[in-house]
């Protein structure tokens, strides 16, 4: 079975859980500049969670781009994946909205840290699927930056309890580390190994 | 005709149905883990279509990929099941929100069989157009999932009025009949009758 | 230019149009079968609209079938029609929120004739870059069809001042006219003037 | 890598950007025509900005159809110009609600200033990957409209405080600039520069 559907649904669902997500800022009542203010964290949580989001898809197009085949199981883990990332919108909306208070940062981890998860259930199915000579595990190695960014998200679920601002400076080292954006497949790809 | 536009029209279509569900759930307003807990049952109904909305993505794309030719009929038979695939968020919210009462859990039950009659409808159709050899006919035998979901279906809304957390529990067995991966098509696929 | 970016963003466009104009259905508040009641226009206007904008995609997809080349003219006569199609939600909503009343059966009216005629003028560009052999044109024929309906549409406008109804039954009349499936694209596209 | 899911992922965004922002105009309670009177300033800045994000998807569409392979800059850069328009939206919603007030108009122009300057940075970054026979720089040129509009949105911000009309005159000036088809890429493909 090849992968194009399954990257299109992947795309489309992406594509609309970041869009929908800024979309839901709501206009303010007022007319003036003032009335942006109180918009402020919203707009930080949904600037952050773009940037994670992008990171996802980036990722996925990646991790895909070294994928041939899909099956039925791989399809199922893509669905895992495509759940926890929908739930962000939500995660990012009730802790924008609540300035950054300890359960809604709490939540927000948690989400992350399931999608972080599912994210490493899928890649880890499609290494297995491809064998010995995986083209996925040459190109991210011990995949440090995956299980980092697991630890990270445990550490401020743990935090935020206690020092809400300190979740959400884990979740932007988080989301620096990816930003440094993932050369590991390209340049597997590019030294000949596959097309 | 070729089958690509109608996959990636199905695929937006069940892209949005089943994101725009899990975004419908409202941000709740206080900030303290109290404030999920009445969210729960409406978490609970989500999930459980997003996997019902899973299981028919998953299966239209095994049915497409033994597809290679559509006409206007399978067309609007497509369309008929995405009509009734986008019935699905709103039974699921109003089963939700009220908490499994016996008229949502019967018009949810009702929405999910008339999706699934409309499966039927479509894939009977495909078999009609293949001909004697179909492809798709050999993949699905006498197709006893689709038919036992059916009446399953049928028997859950006639529960739904008695005892609700019944219909509850068999729409969860059919979710479960279908998880286990339907990898029919793929095994006639893969035992060489088509490429 | 290829028309494959143009078919993909049309099709999310319709994708988009035709599943959130159904999940507009606002989830009622009371719990038993009588809440549904007052969705009745409300859902009925929704069918009309989901089989109009069914029709339209069916349509685009067999008449860019025949198109090989899209250049820009041909791009922004497509983001006309699907300017006019963004607009059904609108007055769909209007319309069955009123009980079919004069003013927004008129309205849903004019949104659809100018639908129509945004795709007549696209229709007529398209076999304007095609030339004097124009397999489109070929297939059409005159387009009674699409004549017909603009003028019912019109003649539907003008009843709804004074007998709503008739103007309803009109817009059901024009879409059982294109419900009979346009095999006319097919048919020349089969007979052998193009692949 | 291949621009295949670069294109259909930012299709996807601009799909959903483009008739969200329409869908968000709200049905009115009354039933008569006068209760579509104060919709009129929103229908007007949401049909500029249907037109400003058509213009994008033009160009971009344009953009992407002289790229063959992209890196992981030009996602990053590419989810940098779809994160400002999807601000677009919220931009234009609150510019019509309060009847093109200054704060409205200059944040509009601001939105619209950096989605250009994404833009810019897009293709410079395209330009510079293509190397020194790139097609898009020949294509483009000086890109005279490209710094004419960013001049003129800087412009329009400025005098949004002063007399908001003006503002909103220029947006459509840049509009009308650009609405004259960007046949430049077109020309240079056709002239056998590329196929």
């Amino acid at each position: 079975m090849t992968k194009g559907r399954l990257e299109a649904f992947s795309d489309g669902v992406i594509a609309i859980i970041i869009t929908i997500m800024v979309l839901e800022m709501k206009v303010p009542h007022g007319a003036d500049v003032a009335a942006l203010r109180p918009l402020a964290p919203v707009f930080i949580s949904y600037v952050l969670s773009y940037v994670m989001i992008g990171i996802y898809w980036n990722n996925h197009h990646h991790l895909f781009h070294a994928v041939e085949r899909v099956n039925g199981r791989i399809l199922w883990r893509n669905l895992h994946l495509l759940f926890w990332l929908a739930q962000v919108p939500f995660a990012t909306g009730w802790m924008g909205e609540n300035h950054f208070a300890p359960a809604p940062s709490a939540l927000y981890g948690f989400v992350l840290l399931m999608a972080g998860v599912a994210y490493l259930i899928l890649q880890r199915l499609i290494i297995a699927a491809q064998g010995p000579d995986s083209i996925v595990k040459k190109a991210i190695g011990n995949d440090w930056k995956g299980k980092l960014s697991a630890v990270l998200y445990a550490v401020a679920i743990l935090f935020a309890f206690w020092w809400d601002w300190i979740s959400l400076a884990l979740y932007v080292v988080v989301a620096l580390l990816w930003l440094i954006p993932d050369r590991r497949i390209e340049h597997v790809l590019r030294s000949g190994v596959a097309g």
